[in-house]
């Protein structure tokens, strides 16, 4: 505790006897103090409060004769402008006496490259405690930075047990660098007593380092503004949990706006992470991206998700997690996953253009950015999103990204008025539409065979991002956008001639074929994409209202043009009609429904007389389809 | 070698010459020894034995005049308590000469810590040999502990190449910190004369160490008594296999059973490594659980078990593993894979409480444990066993797991007049029946999503041990328990109307559905358990006996509540019968069967009248089903 | 830069000015100095040139008087034997004054040892460059070895940024073990001018280490004599790999044959690898053997080792790997993999012995070894190519591998008249040909069940090889061998009453068999090689001509004796008539082809008819199935 300030050093004040390594930063003029005398002279005595605080108790100040050792109580009267202390004795009947502690300098952890081999001392909350088989390793956080604190009791053993995570302590150790990193070799880690002071202090700074970058959006486009509110809410969420040490994890769909939006953010992430920790490897243990493969948050994936949160937790002393949903999360179907993560507390942002529940999942998400939640809809595409979000997170990530939107919302069939200004920024990048198409393709390509891996440096590559080599983006992209062609081609060879069709009670032409049957398994284009370049064949052969059903044992895919279908109505009732375990979800053009494979044809007649009945309706188009095809 | 003791030291006793750093612990009253002079005074001659032995020869003693620098014979006559050696000249002529080295002191390997940065000697058994990059690191058991020793050699190469795993060496080195936890920095490493002594010193201290906790069933239950020593022997085995530094790998069958034996035992010898070894961090190296999908030791799961077991041989020079097998191992089945294990003499130890083949695997297995062998049957549950098992290796874990045999027991459909004990002690935990049984669904149901992976901390915390966060645990086991009824039922919402239903020959009712048709795949519950679900639904509505059968495309889940159906007999004449390539097993009530898809018609028509002609005996109940729905 | 020599110093030369720290090496005859006068005598001035270079100006030789400090110009006219210098004074006017760096003594990578402690010069390309958390490091090659230089600019920050892989550099700085190995901390890093005559002399240097052994063949055969040439390339292409410290990367058909041809030579590299980088952890980091389950190159796989690589560039500093296909890699189907690895340069070199399609990826391979390029055939089975190839890197490794290559020949049932030798060179080392045949068949049977996984230590075991404990392999082989017997007579068991005959319109039998619905799914053998144990039986059985067919919903494996079937002419033909979405593969008598499921029935039926039309030719065996069976 440092000596209280003169307001309150009135009346009965306590004397202050201080510690022997107590500064002047530890006296506050008025206030009084226990001093020893150490010199005599004609015209007073020099008087000593600590080591190194001294002065001068001048005659006219002093009651009595005094010689050298003798102890008295002085009030500090007197601080020059030069440093020379005056004090007055006074009588220290009836007071009380108070022990101070040496209040030590607090070192800002940004000024620790300039004090190695020094012992210094920080002040900050615990953000992380690990045991290791050696040291007890605290990571504090201070108003600027991060720095690990290695705490020695016996190897193996917990130092200091008694703190945990979020504490205030102040730590005084020597500066050291291990493995080129800096840290505290920890001589002590007491609590502060003004904690919640400091925590404020730390919140503030907090608040104010997390406070995104101020960025125009890329493009003039009123659907950006109307979310650059909530953009920035995300944008501070991450940059908070960087600022905090606390790792995040990325669940995103896995196709190619899914990529074009996960990738930025990542990417900014990654930059954030090595400007705060200072340690290009740190964002190796703070950040994971992992595309999902169904288009929600599945049970087996939260469960794993936990189950290494936890992990980490107990091995690495690290924080839960925040998690990011991107192109995924807006809907009920991921309501189960985010209630297991509710059960730790752990706080759940998503950032999504399909057509959200947010009923259902608002009460579990921290933040919700869904274009459909203000009145715009799928073709303000995630990746769109995303690259503004990105560009908060790290403003100088921009010049990469200015043709990601543009792939964003190719790969999605986006017709947002926008699309022209993303394709003429794009242009001014280098690329030109069909460009862009292809590294849209060669992105999905890429991603179907990478399955679960979430393929950083090859992505990254394809997407043309964080400074590739030209020549060689140019090459790859297209060599697996051309794969990407043949592939399709080779299934739609076999596929084509087993199309069946009929006319549907609406006048509308139905398309059916069996993807399991008739189309190769366990390759490229998966049933779900096929079906969908099935339908794109059939609609440009085609004037009137077209729809398309791709189905396998326990499944079924479904694409309209000009018929209004309404999925999600049509899935309920078809559970109820048929009994046959349907679920699914969509919109009204585009959507997949799964059921039990012995009601197939059950279900598959029963969907047939729907879309007969369905309301015609030229203008729909299954746009963005992408996202529901796998 | 010391210096023989004074009883053999008579006659022409040998001349013992002691090299330059021997002490005086290295020399015995009576024994003679190579002097030099190094003074001579009126009343004698002091001389030298060795740097710092001397002594005085009175001149009453002394034969002839010498001068300093002079060698002579002497032998120790005096010792007095003030440590001053008393000597007598003698003829050194006719006695052989022996070279005395000197005899260190040897630590203990508990005392290192108070000895950092002194030399030292340390004498055990080699217990792994580790090439690194650097040094080669002998890690060291002695009677109390273990202790790595770093030798140098040159980078990469290996030091001491004489010496491997088993010996019994003495190592002198300066004790060191690295990475926190102490080590030997080997200045010599040389084999041992008495190795057998030591070796039966070792030997009996390990087996001091090794002996269990004497603990106090928690229960007072005739079944536990009689298999209190078997699971004594498995739990001697565990404990010296964590002393001798070897590795353990537990595999256990994946259900709530299978959880509530395996998480206890690892919990306990985690904390039991910790205690011996003193670092946190060695239970990541010597110990792995892992769920086996099958209620079987797969040769899939043996062939990589043995694979990695030997990469980590070569790689970090470790000890091929104990293997633990837990609520699985007591059937033929298991034998393929126990013989696999056999080719590298590793030892397998099981507790189980499915119907043994003792016949089978007994002479594969170090230790069996299982109720079938002592006349009781699968009531007394793996878990219950294995909850004394831990305790037994580390008694301090008691309060955690009073309500886990409960738990065992109600996941199992335990029928044991034991339970009534169980639930009244997980009462006194706090737990009544219910959350017992919330609890078992609940590990149900996270371990089904799990899948492969073992799911420490996450399953940790379902089961509500190693001291959980507990208002955390009770949500989260609400949570999962609350899914998994959820998702059951919108299973059997999909299954039930296509259950068909007939009467068999013997009256029973039999129901039967096809699993892969009218249930969901891939999700919770699987085939078995769904089967077991839709047979507990059809008893519940019945008065008579029931049969059901829930098959796919290869395979059948038999269930009986009421006829004796005898299953491996079954599958032995349904083989012989249709040819199908019928395989599979289980009780009298529950089973599952294999086939080829081309024989399903021909295999469950054949099952169908076997089941028919099977006798009726209402007293029998499809309880303890669980171990066999997957 | 180094004086220019004496040939270049005449006329108006330019004078030198010598840094301190130049010793003798930097000076050199005639060439003319700026020296200082530390010395005056009665015949003349002592001069310093630097801190170490001195010599007399003999007054004979001097213009004017001097006085201690003066400085003048010189010329070096006499460098005596004993090393003393003498000069002449000369004239300083109109020349030009050319600094001299200190030209330091270039150590030798492989006598750091010797230095330790001491700062030393290397000069070398740099292969690797790794930025840490805490310093970079360069990993710079010299013509001897290899070495790690840490720089630290700053916790994580990249030093000499300037600098890139392949660069020519000289590194000054101490010679410290960390990790018991040996690394340089940098002093300096530095350009150096006479890079291309460093990199001639290191390339040629390098190319002298990488010719690999001159080997005899282990067996007098021609067939080996047409291909030496080729395998040299070969070992000459992955030596110089390890010297230049790039990752290796090998992908083999998961098969006895691929075993055999993989594990050799990853054995020979890891000693290779050890002896240039002494450090046996290297090989961990340069060296990885994957199985590949499809006979040739995924795109699924190649996607991944893309990435991975990628990732290990990005992370590790790491230079891409070179690519190498075992017994696997000849054929068209690998095109599309290679053409991705095209796209980012990685070298392929491919030893096969499958018929190749030259033309189709010779542009693609930079070696290409196989039997039918030089007029042979199958019968050179890829094992035993690599048996050579493993002796050509590294001979000391021959003792072990005398019995491989029978192995390899029996396990692809090679007919080759030099099987006769390499089973007399086996039997010589121990095993009679049942014994090589249990190899062939353990190998296969725990390759099955290792799936994805190399199972480098069993599989070593079950080979033979890497000083396996003898009694181990025997055993192991035997049990291994025993299960598979076991397990194929049980699926025979229950697939033999399922095959269907016919008579083809040739006159052949045909035997077919639904291995999908009448064989155990997920077992060992799997269908293919189900299928050619079916065929063996019935060509035991038979005379005539046999053909017999496996099939499943939406492929088939053909196997023949006696009928020439021209497999890919075949599936083209089936395609083109079906419309089925036929792909696939094979040789005259062996194949296996994939359709979509729909098609099957027509598919097999044109196919049975085109069987029918095909030549009988009875000396047509199907041997070398082993390759096509999975």
């Amino acid at each position: 505790m440092s000596t209280p300030s003169r307001s309150e050093a009135t009346g009965d004040d306590p004397v202050y006897d201080l510690a022997a390594d107590c500064t002047i930063e530890d006296v506050e003029e008025g206030a009084c103090y226990r001093a020893t005398v150490n010199g005599v002279v004609e015209y007073g005595v020099f008087v000593d409060l600590s080591a190194s605080v001294s002065g001068l108790v001048h005659e006219s100040n002093l009651d009595g004769s005094y010689d050298v050792g003798d102890e008295l109580t002085v009030r500090l009267v007197d601080v020059r402008e030069n440093g020379d202390l005056g004090f007055e004795s006074i009588d220290a009947a009836d007071r009380e006496t108070v022990q101070i502690d040496h209040e030590p300098d607090i070192t800002a952890t940004d000024d620790l490259a300039e004090r190695i081999g020094e012992s210094i001392t920080v002040e900050g909350e615990l953000v992380q405690i690990k045991q290791t088989g050696g040291p007890t390793v605290f990571t504090l956080r201070d108003g600027v930075g991060i720095v690990p604190c290695a705490a020695f009791e016996a190897a193996g053993v917990r130092a200091y047990p008694g703190f945990e995570l979020g504490d205030i302590v102040r730590v005084t150790g020597r500066v050291e660098r291990r493995e080129g990193a800096l840290q505290l070799e920890v001589e002590s880690l007491d609590a502060v007593d003004e904690s919640d002071e400091i925590r404020e202090r730390l919140d503030s700074a907090l608040e104010e380092q997390a406070t995104p970058h101020d960025v125009q959006p890329l493009v003039d486009w009123s659907a950006l503004e109307t979310m650059q509110d909530d953009l920035e809410a995300v944008a501070t969420r991450l940059r908070r949990a960087v600022l905090e040490n606390r790792p995040i994890r990325i669940r995103h769909h896995a196709d190619g706006d899914g990529m074009c939006a996960s990738i930025p953010v990542t990417l900014a992430l990654e930059r954030f992470i090595e400007e705060v920790h200072g340690d290009p490897s740190a964002a190796r243990h703070l950040l994971k991206r992992l595309p999902s493969k169904a288009p929600y948050y599945e049970m087996e994936d939260v469960t794993r998700d936990l189950n290494f949160a936890l992990g980490d937790r107990e091995r690495h002393g690290q924080q839960l997690p925040l998690l990011v949903m991107l192109d995924n999360g807006s809907t009920e179907e991921d309501v189960p996953a985010y209630e297991a993560l509710a059960q730790y507390d752990i706080p759940i942002v998503a950032v999504d253009h399909h057509h959200p529940d947010p009923d259902a999942v608002d009460g579990l998400l921290a933040e919700h950015v869904n274009p459909y939640l203000h009145g715009e809809d799928y073709r303000v595409t995630t990746g769109m999103l995303c690259v503004e979000l990105a560009r908060m997170i790290h403003p100088e990530i921009t010049d990469e990204l200015t043709h990601v939107p543009a792939v964003a919302g190719l790969t999605d069939r986006s017709e947002a008025d926008a699309m022209t200004d993303y394709l003429a920024l794009a242009r001014e990048a280098g690329y030109d539409e069909d460009d862009l198409q292809a590294i849209g393709d060669a992105l999905d390509y890429a991603a179907h065979w990478l399955r679960y891996s979430a393929g950083e440096s090859l992505l990254t590559d394809v997407l043309g991002v964080d400074a590739a080599d030209d020549s060689r983006h140019d090459d790859l992209v297209e060599f697996f956008a051309e794969r990407a062609a043949r592939d399709t081609d080779e299934q739609l060879d076999a596929a084509m001639p087993h199309v069946e069709s009929a006319t549907l009670d609406n006048g509308a032409d139905l398309y059916r074929i069996d993807v399991e049957r008739h189309a190769h398994r366990f390759t490229y284009p998966a049933p779900g994409k096929t079906t969908g370049a099935i339908h794109d064949r059939k609609v440009a052969d085609s004037d009137g209202p077209v729809v398309t059903v791709g189905y396998g044992p326990d499944f079924a895919v479904l694409r309209s043009d000009g018929v209004r279908l309404d999925i999600p109505q049509m899935v309920e009732e078809l559970e109820a009609e048929t009994d046959g375990g349907v679920s699914g979800g969509g919109h009204l053009v585009v959507g997949s429904i799964k059921f039990v494979k012995g009601m197939r044809e059950a279900v598959l007649d029963a969907l047939e007389t729907k879309m007969g009945a369905a309301e015609i309706d030229e203008e729909l188009g299954s746009a963005s389809v992408a996202g529901f095809e796998d």
